[in-house]
């Protein structure tokens, strides 16, 4: 577990004002360690950080509250041989390469849960926080197989698909021994948000491991979730986006996974789905098409030829059976009056069969009194 | 109108036993025209098709027979300034460059209508014969917007998705002045298949341009659809597919597409659908994803910037009209309390605004009682 020293010095060296990612790691560079840092002169910092070097002589403001507040954090659950509380500085051996291979590495990850999990081969699996019924159960589906064929997904906590996906990881570890998960949170690690996930984040911080780079106290701020995306993408050998409307952070995250020279991977939809749009968009600009989690496996030379590594795209169970009114509906939002005319029932009838299949799970109700079938992986 | 000694000469050459298109290709390239190979000695035409020389000394079976049932196909709709029927060969200044440009033209092409559709630039809409209401809707939507941009759209008169292709080429031509629709058929002109496509086949005779290298009396025979598919892309400056199972006829028109040196399009869709499975497969290897007909138009430099050529992902109505609240709403979840604070509306209000909004698909309401904006487009 860091020292206490060695951790006033570090939180010195990041909450200086004017001193920024870059600036620290020039200044680390050069003087070593931020105990070099703090030591060295004005003078000799000068031409690395220009004025801001003058701050670096003495303490940020809400320093001491702020070592004290991490302190109590780090204590409240130990470091430990089963994980615990920690945080990793650039250059702790335990920093994770991935992170280090990307051109803006944080210069402190606080973490909680399973540490070993940083050195484990990652695919993030990121979309929309308003996502469809089926894009949720593709992101469990997709991340239980990945996790069980031994990968560990890294997502971010929010609602939606990020949600999913780290609820298929522990799924997926649960069945198998390996495999995990890792939430990257835009928020000090003693917060929890959305507060939706509390009991998830909870589960993660046991079963796998939570990492933020923002410092504790840090507040939800819309500002630092694209800054938060680029350690879910910088993380993983890979980035899946499951569904995401167009202009939305998903999309910022699968730009980072380019650049940091990562793969990005899409589930494709219909042109219709407005939860498809980002995914469409990426495939056109490149992006790689899949329909299972083998796709990804093959991709990163980790298939198994087992079926069960197979998802996404199972055949329908019962598929023989077909139900008519789930043949009517198709794979497309439908609304109720296309249904009439397709079906030729009632529109009473009608309303009572599909009440009856969104209760079974194969059909799932949409804003705008729309209807789409969902299968399930 | 193709003369009747030449036409005679030209359906001994290619019904002779033995002698197949590349042969063809050899002798005419050789004597200049069906005519002179026949007056050819054996000897002469020997090194070019080997021992099939010596069976283009004697009529092949059913040879008058033949040209006399063709004679009458021509006779039945003279061909004229208006349309009408005709056989067009290699040579003839009519014949098709683009097919030209193909490594197995075919010798003699059969052909009904508005001849002149074969010197426009052309789009192929292809196909499944068994496909959902969406992808019907797709192949119609496209096709009509393409055609009224002027591109022909040629397709195979198959149930399913190439009729509705059709379909909506002739209504966009109904629309403009441009564009049309050719039908490339696996039997003879004589004969329509499928029988439920009779009244469709009508139409493009006269409206559009049907086609076939297949003689007169041909039945439908399944060896003839992959031939017939060679046709339909290597008319068209790229092929889209809209729908389609695995292992597929479409895939081959694609695969025709790709080896005429032609584009593939392919329209995306859920991974659970199988009638999308074929153009998913398409997405990976290479094909360009399209969810709008204007991305097709783009690629061929024929994008014109009017809303009327979007089709497949329309804008949704009244998308320019900015709606306060959903601007005060953004594309974070937010509650009730900081609505009223940020729009300045009573509770009553904004409760009633919202479920109008949701109704309309615009916002999604999430648990504890939080809003979110559903973007659209």
């Amino acid at each position: 577990m860091i020292d206490r020293d060695e951790l006033a010095a570090w939180l010195r060296l990041v909450a200086t004002p004017g001193i920024g990612r870059g600036a620290a790691r020039r200044l680390l560079a050069e003087f070593g360690s931020p105990e070099g840092v703090l030591e060295a002169s004005t003078a000799a910092r000068r031409p690395l950080v220009g004025d801001a070097a003058a701050a670096l002589a003495k303490e940020p403001p809400g320093h001491a509250a702020l070592l004290a507040a991490t302190l109590a954090w780090l204590d409240g659950r130990p470091a430990g041989e089963s994980g615990g509380r920690d945080v990793l500085v650039l250059g702790d051996p335990r920093y994770p390469a991935s992170l280090l291979d990307t051109a803006d590495p944080p210069t402190l990850l606080y973490v909680e849960g399973r540490i070993e999990l940083l050195g484990a081969a990652a695919i993030a699996i990121v979309g929309s926080r308003n996502p469809t019924a089926q894009g949720l159960e593709n992101a469990r589906a997709f991340a239980s197989h990945l996790s069980r064929a031994g990968l560990v997904v890294v997502s971010g906590l929010a609602l939606g698909i990020d949600g999913a996906a780290h609820e298929g990881a522990l799924e997926g570890q649960a069945a198998g021994a390996t495999g995990g998960t890792i939430a990257v949170v835009g928020t000090g690690l003693d917060l929890v948000y959305p507060a939706r996930h509390r009991a998830l984040a909870h589960r993660i911080a046991s079963a796998g491991l939570l990492v933020s780079e923002f410092p504790i106290g840090t507040a939800s701020r819309p500002e630092n979730f694209p800054i938060r995306n680029r350690i879910i993408a910088g993380l993983a050998r890979g980035t899946l986006v499951v569904e995401a409307a167009m202009r939305s952070g998903s999309l910022i995250t699968a730009r980072l996974a380019l650049e940091a020279g990562r793969e990005v991977f899409a589930i494709p939809g219909s042109i219709h789905s407005p939860q498809a749009r980002g995914c469409n968009a990426l495939l056109k600009q490149g992006a790689k098409l899949v329909d299972s989690a083998t796709d990804i496996l093959e991709e990163f030379s980790l298939a198994r030829p087992t079926p069960a590594a197979r998802s996404g795209a199972p055949e329908p169970a019962g598929a023989g059976l077909a139900d008519p009114l789930l043949e009517a509906l198709g794979f497309d939002p439908m609304g109720l009056d296309a249904l009439v005319a397709r079906t030729g029932m009632s529109a009473a009838d009608l309303s009572a069969r599909l009440l009856d299949l969104e209760l079974a799970g194969r059909v799932a109700r949409l804003p705008g009194q729309l209807f789409q079938r969902v299968e399930r992986g």
